[in-house]
């Protein structure tokens, strides 16, 4: 059976938090795609779906089987369980999507769905402080990378419908193998929010002591820390289901650290005018490359 | 001898960089002092500050020796070198006040000082990612903390006229000892240096072997990584300067990283979901209390 091209698709978008909503509600409103439906937990949230127009209908599960593609946009161990429920339900979407933060429990998951069903991981490279369907933004994805990953339940033509709603939320697709995805998201996501939150947590022992430290902090620190404030129940989810890749970054995070600050402690300035001098132009060719500062 | 009221004051800013240019800019353009003359190193600084009015006068060091106050705005280390050569001077300003980074090697420097010369040490909490008179903005103190550290030659008076400089620039004076300040600055300023550089050097590692790891790389990892951009002489002149506080500090904050860390690997969840919450609180209760996100 083959797969309806995106435009004709009958989509059913699970959870409909900021990453679900943001979605749905550029597909909707660009009408991208056949019918975008929508299943959530809440009914508050179904009725704000509604009375915004982010999505054609909200839905129960049951109903969400018959969608052509359902996109599962929910913590990461949730999305293990509904694809575990998937499994053993009467009948399955013929594509089913994921838009989960680490990749390697959701694939395995996806790899042991029945034959006649298509599965594709995917991991938008975007997302905001804030997060629900009050954060929504049709223009969330607009940029960003979108990450998506093979499974044993992979067709070219299934990759292609994947890349087709990337490209359609303006995003831009880059595929990956989740054991890589999963690897380099704990260099550049998972180990910078640990590093923010031991800072964080540095600074307030002192705070108990002297509390100027935090009336001294400015830019520098409120940077750096940033990440310290991020949802601890989404961040717990995170680093539990990549626990080995997380723990391998700090390993290798700390030496770098210790190799600096043995050369401050040796005194020896110019090893430490050779190693920050290095970094330096890393971060500033990185800035340059992505226009960030 | 009495010192002159600030807004009577000649006074000599040595080194027009960012920091003091943009003091020199404000003071002049306000009529804050009586005069605002200039010392620098190269004569295409001295000729950019006169075209824009920056300054009154560009005059060599031995011509600042006869203004009112002077204020050292160099690396902490020139600043030291500087007050040495005031020791030996055949006459002084009758105010000293330094604008360096780190206070307690100024502060030492400070209080050898004849007898017959005040001196504050000082250190406006605020900058840019730029330097040089270029970047310089009359308005970069608004707002910023601006502490002010007592010597053994600082009286009531002589620590008047630095509050009276810190208001007239639009910051808020705070007044600090030089070891409190260096071991807060150590917690708040060059400890999230030492992170975000060594954050910066363990993705460049990576990223010799994967490319993509810099092209996946979004707002969280520009933030806790911006820091590593920082000019490294700059640094330099910091780090060594604060050397015992900054190892302290990296010290008390590898125990908060690897506490984090065995809790991950331990799979405690009850525990680390209860450290990142108090986490999370405290830079939350922070980012609100300064408006900071």
């Amino acid at each position: 059976m083959k797969m309806k091209p995106l435009a004709e698709s009958r989509v059913a978008v699970v959870g409909l938090g900021l990453m679900g909503a943001s979605m749905a509600w550029k597909l909707r409103s660009d009408g991208a795609v056949g019918q975008v439906w929508g299943v959530v937990h809440r009914q508050e949230t179904g009725r704000k779906a509604m009375e915004r127009g982010i999505v054609d209908a909200v839905i129960p599960w049951d109903e969400a089987l018959s969608a052509d593609a359902m996109v599962l946009a929910a913590p990461v161990r949730v999305i293990v369980e509904q694809i575990r429920s998937l499994s053993a339900a009467p009948r399955r979407p013929r594509l089913v999507v994921d838009l989960g933060s680490t990749k390697r429990e959701i694939v395995r998951a996806m790899d042991a769905l029945p034959e006649d069903t298509l599965a594709v991981g995917g991991h938008p490279m975007c997302g905001k402080e804030t997060s629900g369907i009050d954060a929504a933004d049709p223009d969330l994805y607009r940029g960003c990378r979108f990450v998506v990953v093979p499974t044993l339940r992979s067709t070219p033509e299934a990759m292609e419908w994947v890349r087709d709603l990337a490209r359609a939320l303006g995003a831009n697709p880059v595929e990956m193998e989740a054991e890589r995805h999963d690897s380099l998201v704990a260099a550049i996501s998972h180990l910078p929010y640990l590093i923010s939150a031991a800072l964080m947590d540095t600074v307030e022992e002192i705070s108990r002591e002297d509390e100027a430290v935090l009336e001294l902090a400015s830019s520098g620190f409120r940077d750096t820390s940033r990440l310290a404030a991020s949802n601890v129940a989404m961040m717990l989810d995170i680093l539990t289901t990549n626990q080995d890749a997380v723990l391998g970054m700090v390993r290798a995070y700390r030496e770098h650290l210790d190799t600096l600050s043995a050369a401050l402690e040796a005194g020896d300035e110019e090893r430490l005018t050779h190693a920050l001098e290095r970094i330096r132009r890393a971060r500033a060719s990185w800035g340059a490359s992505c226009r960030q500062v």
